[in-house]
């Protein structure tokens, strides 16, 4: 299906409708949003055949993995809903007025509000979860900001049918109209109007650096910046101590080796980089690893774009001095006779900590079923590698109960770099809860003081405001002495659920 | 006193050895830090005399002024620190494993972890509570970060006092050296030196936009961007209802004369305009202001770059068509036979809402005691003028009780434009405390997600770190199964003391 891109004027059209909108959303009550929210869960449940047979057809993805993933944008929608109406996020502070302090302490209350509308941008790797109705449109919503969303051209109908899905489920809540709008557009310039408009106050991205940092300089250039939080590159480093691997390389391998190749590599908790001791144990390693890979067939990647990226730079990673490529290059000779260039065959390839540290050209995210692993010469090596790394969303270390209490250089070094630390397990998997973080240091994300996955990622689309003496009942309810939400507030510096007074 | 400029190599070791101390900082306990702080307020508190002294010959602040501010500072540390041994700004989430989930749900833990090294800059008219040890330095110190403060010229000699005393408390509770740095410097070279350092994370300011927002524009164009919290400037918009000012025009007059001319007129809460419904009561009301503000004689402002550009901005004000000035010009011939050119006449200017509206140059910033009246045609001019607004750190609302509930769409613009609403008082007059927002819509700051005073501004300098199926023992002490801290956290979605399990 071919869609038109919006024109200026369309998109001009979008976003003061979607001001106007932010006028009346931004009063509905938390319980209201959040039916709104439940609805749009609702909807996408009794229409998720057509979206998935859509889904299938465009975007490669196995109909197991797009269940599973509008399932979870399913959960998201409920549970950041869940987490709208229980309040917390309005971090609620009241401090009563104290009149014998001089001067006179006046009674201050303050909670967050909505920031106005965001922008939202379609993952190319997450049709559902990081797309039209995922995690950034459901934190933006449950804040009540609307919401326009620039649908991913590598499914763009697929997002269309999920858009109807939530204006079918604006209309039937009496959601404002303009609380939603869908703008499909190839290129750069409908996504240059969008974050340029002067009357939109946010934006999600998830996707490449490229993409990602472009917006954001766009963003910050504007005659007012706004924030923008996107989710970008990363290769998410694991760490692996010599005795952990003396005890269990096979079953470490054949752990990785699933990691490494689900959803052929196109998650960006994939773990892209593994460093060890050299040695025989991390020899058996790789070795057990190729083995793995080589059970697991090239397997089409999302898109054209995305398939030459990838062997674009997987050849750049492999013509590297001193890096070696270790998985079988029968497969990749397999693959060429089929000469179909969507397909991506799995690789490991290895190198030395000294080669690894002197060429940045290793350090960047081969997005895809890539892993280079890394042959220390010492665990001071291991640590030179952990601070030399860029920003992460995630690092992970694999280690016996032992070794774990004995490096804590190491492990102080691998927290520094990421928003999530993994023990013994792997990144790949992104549980949807309050504890989780997705975010870390730059260049992971644009800014690591917020989460893009779990509802403190609503926080990113809100301000503070504060009110000085005001009448109570002019006071939004989250702040009202008698308490009507029933929400946890701090008052006089004390969390309570008590009213005030 | 002369200060010697930092030479690029001074500032390039100090940046290294506030980066070698963060490793060390970030792993002290709350209380460490909260004993720290409290050290710097006591320190503050015995070398008082000596630094107010200094003060007063450095910014031409009166004594009283100065002690106020100074009590201020010592009660922001001892607050922030209480603040950060109570361990709320950690944000603790715990989301405990679910091994029947399928697929499993591992063990989740996050919490705030500090972001590396501040820079802050020293504001010219708060040389204590916004400068070296102020808001800035608080907040960073609590969440765990070394800070190197950038002395403003027009204090240097008291901030080099201030510096001692934070550097001899440093010593005295055994914090590692480089946790705290002094560095001078005029221009914007050692400023500029100081963002673009790549081990330089975060950055703190408060002053003029021109200069905030070039600060702004050099973080976020680094290789790696940084947030850079400014607050830059504010007009403080007050919106006067037609029965109020009939009321009690005098009254209001009276009180918005002492708002106006408060310390000169150099708080970033100054009211710099007054919007009311043009007719008798509100010329009554301009009299009454005129008359109480001639009462107060011209006085010196900060230093000499100040004075001349509220002179400067001041008469572009008054000379734009329509813009008549009403306070009695024979002060202002005073001011000149005395020829001081850091002297400052009170001024009250006024004109039409058509004229404000229709010119920009009417809603900058006259930093000093000026006022602007406008005399709206009608209500729903007066909301026009609220809408048209750029972001502010305050609106206020002067109005009945009959007409605060009459006038939604007023209040609802108000708020929009503002980090703290005010009902029937004054902006000035920032408390210390949770319930705060020092922080509104760009410009008034450059990021209204935050605010810089109130225990919340430590969040500016923190990230979160999310540790999965980690050995309890590894844990950092927020986090630990028994609650070692006994902080309140979010234990699988309800706040609780409790220990986990």
């Amino acid at each position: 299906m071919e869609f038109k891109d919006a024109t200026s004027e369309e998109i001009q059209e979008a976003v003061n409708r979607s001001w106007q909108a932010f006028a009346v959303f931004r009063k509905t009550t938390l319980r209201q949003r959040a039916d709104f929210m439940r609805s749009i869960a609702a909807q996408l449940s009794s229409d998720s055949d057509r979206i998935i047979h859509q889904a299938m057809g465009e975007t490669n993805l196995p109909e197991l993995r797009l269940r599973g993933e509008l399932t979870r944008t399913i959960f998201q929608l409920n549970s950041y809903g869940e987490a709208a109406e229980r309040g917390d996020w309005l971090e609620a502070r009241i401090d009563t007025a104290n009149p014998d302090k001089v001067p006179a302490k006046p009674d201050l209350r303050k909670q967050k509000v909505p920031l106005g509308p965001v922008v939202v941008f379609g993952a190319s790797n997450f049709p559902f979860a990081y797309s039209t109705a995922g995690g950034d449109t459901a934190c933006a919503l449950a804040a009540g900001c609307p919401v326009l969303v620039k649908a991913h051209p590598a499914h763009a109908a697929t997002s269309e049918l999920v858009a109807k899905a939530i204006l079918d489920a604006a209309e039937r809540t009496g959601m404002p109209e303009g609380v939603f709008a869908h703008i499909h557009g190839i290129g750069f310039e409908p996504a240059k109007l969008l974050v340029t408009h002067p009357r939109v106050k946010a934006v999600g991205f998830t996707g490449s650096f490229a993409g990602g940092k472009a917006l954001f300089d766009l963003a910050a250039q504007r005659p007012e910046p706004i924030p923008v939080f996107a989710e970008m590159g990363s290769i998410n480093p694991v760490f692996l101590l010599p005795e952990k691997l003396q005890s269990s390389a096979t079953e470490v391998a054949t752990l990785y080796a699933g990691s490494i190749t689900l959803s052929v590599g196109q998650f960006c908790t994939n773990p892209g980089l593994l460093i060890g001791l050299a040695g025989g144990d991390l020899d058996r390693f790789i070795e057990a690893l190729a083995t793995a890979i080589s059970q697991v067939a090239p397997a089409k990647m999302l898109h054209a774009g995305i398939a030459k990226s990838f062997h674009q730079k997987r050849s750049l990673a492999l013509s590297q001095a001193d890096v070696k490529e270790v998985s079988l290059t029968a497969r990749l000779s397999a693959m060429d006779d089929r000469s179909s260039a969507l397909l991506a065959a799995p690789t490991i390839a290895s190198t030395s900590g000294r080669a690894f540290l002197a060429n940045p050209i290793l350090h960047q995210e081969v997005f895809g079923p890539y892993s280079l692993v890394v042959g220390c010469s010492s665990v001071n090596e291991m640590i030179e590698v952990a601070q030399k790394m860029e920003g992460q969303l995630t690092t992970t270390l694999m280690a016996s109960d032992r070794e774990v209490s004995e490096h804590p250089e190491l492990i102080e070094a691998i927290q520094n770099i990421c928003g999530r630390v993994i023990f013994n397990g792997v990144p790949t998997g992104v549980e949807v809860c309050l504890s989780m973080q997705h975010g870390g240091p730059f260049p992971a994300t644009t800014d690591s003081r917020f989460t893009s996955v779990g509802a403190d990622g609503i926080s990113r689309f809100t301000r503070a405001i504060c009110f000085q003496n005001w009448p109570d009942a002019l006071l939004p309810a989250g702040l009202q002495n008698s308490n009507p939400l029933g929400i946890w507030r701090t008052i006089n510096n004390q969390l309570t659920k008590h009213p005030v007074g």
